[in-house]
């Protein structure tokens, strides 16, 4: 089965009153700088400050009754998390979550205070996948998977509808690339609403899997990338890879260091608070990788959580 | 002479294609924590990032053309420098600004990046007048002070023109107060938009000036006042003094540790930037200074403009 612009929109209908229709946001300083028109779409200002509310909310309401009684399941240290959290509070079934035993008191509460159980667990990929598995067989809850899953990844693309509803005259689409559901469901929903506009997903430099994989048809998984972009260090999924391979015009890497001066120039100049990951697309433009100069360009902020405690620009200095 | 409606509405035609009418976002999770609707006006993403390029632009283009030509000056080291140098710029005449010389250099280049003239001096508030009081005489520029002035008080109270139009159904309005010019023209265009309203300016209580200056009746200057909220710290100017004992109901003070805690909420839950001195009227619910249960809420927020290296949450720790 493929992800269809239908598929998308059925998604859209079944979430659009349990998720926010984010604003767009322009910058003059912004767009003299790049000598483009930008439109920032705001999944900062998502439900739980991120896209995966998206993904999650469909997910957990297209299950059947029958199926959805016994809980939803994910492992997950991040934003999916509370995005599977807070749906299953949403639909009243259960969630249960499995997170490293070494992720911040601060995730944990934000998932607690949704309501869901969590199961801690050794910090390695292994213990998570076996305790989620162990937890799974002794529950009978659903995985939903964070993005190698049709209907997260139908949610996720409820994004571009908004933007494209809005802005049908976007001339390229910027997307961030980590599990690859996001820009799936965003090429996706972009390409067959307008066939004629780019679609480039933007990845740290640090974490190239979907840059590589991209490049040689077939995924090559990453191994312990280290990037300062939490959401996008996970290995692209079998299922969105097979529709960014369909639908994508190019992938392109970012340095750690743009990605932070992307960071704190959106803060900065657009006074919104964004996470280090959804900083990722703006940093092509300031490496330049792109020619869009006199486009009207669509960029994604997909999220704002991030510890207030560490910015990373005080970090590089420590 | 009176500040008045008539005067703010001519204001707000004047400027109003010179500045944004910013958004007002609201924020489900802190209705519930006040048991209240709030609306909060995001004067954060307005030009120059704060409310001070209203008064500013208000006073530069209400200056006849024989004045004009010679310029405009001020003494300032914070968002009014920057918004009368932008002002300057849009009608193409000079701005005169004196700043203490340990201003930071962050400070002075945004506003030499309007193109103004700096003047730097030492650091006393009795150098920055002489020097200002020389300038002026040498060049003929006009005086534009940041705040006891009806031209720049007019222009602030455009804030409230906005968001009355568009919820005319408030309640009540908090707006911070230091020098007074914005809670000047934001009591006289509320009060007289809707006489109903309940207007409370809220004040850092260790700058403390119009708070006690309210209470006494006459104005009692402030002296060294040290708070976080370095948008507040100018004393209370005579001009809005008078507008805010006609119009203003009552003054609430809060503690640094509460606007400390009012900054950090709203960034984190809200994902925008505010400056400590915008966070003060929030401090108020924080520290239930007032009953507002069931209340609709506007809440000025005043300015997003800071230092991103040091954030008061960190320096607390230090």
């Amino acid at each position: 089965m493929n992800l269809t612009l239908a598929l998308i929109r059925e998604a859209h209908a079944r979430i659009k009153d349990k998720i926010n229709r984010t604003p767009v946001l322009t910058s003059a300083t912004l767009d003299a700088q790049a000598r483009a028109r930008l439109f920032f779409k705001c999944e900062n200002f998502q439900k739980v400050g991120a896209f995966k509310a998206r993904g999650a909310t469909n997910a957990v309401f297209l299950l059947a009754d029958a199926e959805a009684h016994r809980g939803v399941a994910t492992h997950s240290s991040g934003n999916h998390a509370a995005a599977l959290a807070r749906a299953a509070g949403l639909r009243g079934i259960p969630a249960h979550i499995v997170m490293p035993n070494n992720a911040s008191q601060a995730k944990q509460a934000a998932v607690a205070r949704y309501g869901a159980h969590i199961v801690l667990c050794e910090p390695t990929l292994a213990a998570r996948e076996s305790t989620c598995e162990r937890l799974i067989a002794a529950t009978g809850a659903a995985l939903i998977h964070p993005y190698n899953d049709m209907r997260v990844m139908a949610g996720q693309g409820t994004t571009a509808v908004e933007l494209l509803e809005s802005l049908p005259e976007l001339d390229v689409l910027l997307c961030p690339v980590g599990g690859g559901g996001q820009l799936a469901g965003v090429a996706v929903a972009s390409k067959s609403m307008k066939p004629s506009i780019r679609v480039v997903g933007v990845e740290p430099a640090a974490a190239d899997d979907a840059y590589r994989s991209f490049k040689a048809g077939h995924i090559i998984p990453s191994v312990n990338p280290q990037t300062i972009a939490d959401g996008l260090r996970s290995s692209l999924g079998k299922l969105p890879f097979a529709e960014i391979q369909r639908y994508v015009d190019e992938i392109v890497t970012v340095s750690e260091q743009s990605i932070v001066h992307s960071m704190r120039t959106i803060w900065e100049v657009m006074k919104i608070i964004i996470e280090p990951s959804a900083a990722v697309p703006y940093a092509a433009l300031l490496e330049n990788k792109l020619d869009i100069a006199g486009q009207r360009v669509g960029i994604i902020l997909s999220g704002g959580n991030l510890d207030l405690d560490t910015l990373p620009w005080m970090k590089s200095r420590g």
